[in-house]
């Protein structure tokens, strides 16, 4: 945690905050804080800055909180992304909100299991854990808009034209396509798939929907890999 | 896994391979082979191709081996990493496996826990394990170099400079720096801190063997999403 993030419920007066949670547990075993401590802290959807350690108890801490600075900026992205399964889907979470994407998509596909539609790791409050996570690694303050999309063609054919108008869309699928471009300027939709790789129907209807196929050499990556490879290159 | 790794203790004839051991029970469970599939293949450190499946029994399976391409090329780099802590080490190994880096020195620094000097993931066969998890999702059969240099200093005095000459010399470190390069032609040697980056020290010591500060933005990034993120940009 490199970002203690604050919530308004947090807050006992102006600059005041009293945390009992997670948190405090955090305060306590891992940064070892003490009474006088300095930490960095950030509003939740709001400005970052530090706090002071007024009282560190066993049931609580006292903090006395001033935010000053803007969070990081985001990255100028929708990402939509196949379903990836139950385990690699919570890190791809805390990587897309620590890398700074705005706006996630998960996405059916062919060859996404359907059983990985029945993960808890997909309600609202996991999902939000894992955001969490990755914003207090990343110290930024803004969730990510998470959208979950179960039906391909629909989305596909009905949203993601609006979505994907004016930006650079792109598909990320191995074969004889051009690389990804690098450092681009501007707003990007970028579409990455399952395991296996979209389906070629899926690559035409995305590329319909104005995405067009791109690839990221020959080495086969694990999506979440994949995702910050090609985020990393794009921006 | 995107490539079956063979050995040459595997096989029984010039093209007659039989495996009995997770290979095995990858076919039967994951794969749900039969007899007749055609399977990626490849030589561990030699080229790669397809078998055919000739018999898949209970306790053995029997292919025809075919190899044919030579492995992906390796990214010109020596990546030097302070040793992360056990669980994302696996991680981490698998990641640089996957990506293509030949070389990883493992590095001992200021804020490396003592105790992750400890870690089982750390010896010899463990490493290899998940060195093979990267090539086989990769689709590589090369095996990086690793090795493990435990005191920092005589590491970064003696052994660093000759590295590092005639290469891009680059230190990951968040601060005032040039931001960290991209499409970079030739050989790069990149050291990338520990969680809490390196101390001023280190990068002094590394900066006087050649290696230049850099940094890759305002969020701090998982050492793991680091060493992908860096990688992805400079090659």
């Amino acid at each position: 945690m490199n970002l203690l993030l604050l919530e308004p419920s947090d807050f006992v007066g102006e600059d005041r905050v009293i945390l009992r949670d997670r948190r405090l547990t955090h305060l306590q075993q891992v940064h070892r804080a003490e009474a006088g401590d300095r930490i960095r802290v950030g509003l939740l959807g709001g400005l970052m800055g530090e706090a002071s350690l007024l009282r560190l108890a066993a049931a609580e801490a006292e903090l006395q909180v001033r935010l000053s600075q803007p969070p990081p900026a985001k990255l100028p992205i929708t990402l939509l992304l196949a379903l990836p399964r139950p385990k690699m889907l919570r890190r791809v979470l805390q990587g897309v909100a620590a890398m700074g994407v705005p706006n996630l998509v998960l996405l059916n596909s062919y060859r996404v299991e359907k059983s990985f539609w029945q993960t808890p790791f997909l309600e609202p409050a996991s999902v939000r854990e894992q955001l969490l996570l990755g914003l207090e690694q990343a110290r930024d303050t803004v969730l990510p808009q998470v959208s979950i999309e179960t039906r391909f063609k629909p989305f596909v054919e009905d949203r993601l034209p609006a979505i994907a108008r004016d930006t650079l869309g792109l598909v990320g699928h191995p074969g004889e396509f051009p690389p990804c471009p690098r450092a681009v300027d501007g707003p990007v939709t970028l579409a990455i798939g399952p395991e296996g790789g979209w389906i070629p129907y899926e690559v035409e209807k995305l590329a319909d929907a104005g995405l067009t196929p791109v690839q990221l050499g020959e080495r086969i990556l694990r999506v979440e890999t994949a995702v910050t490879a090609l985020l990393a290159r794009l921006f």
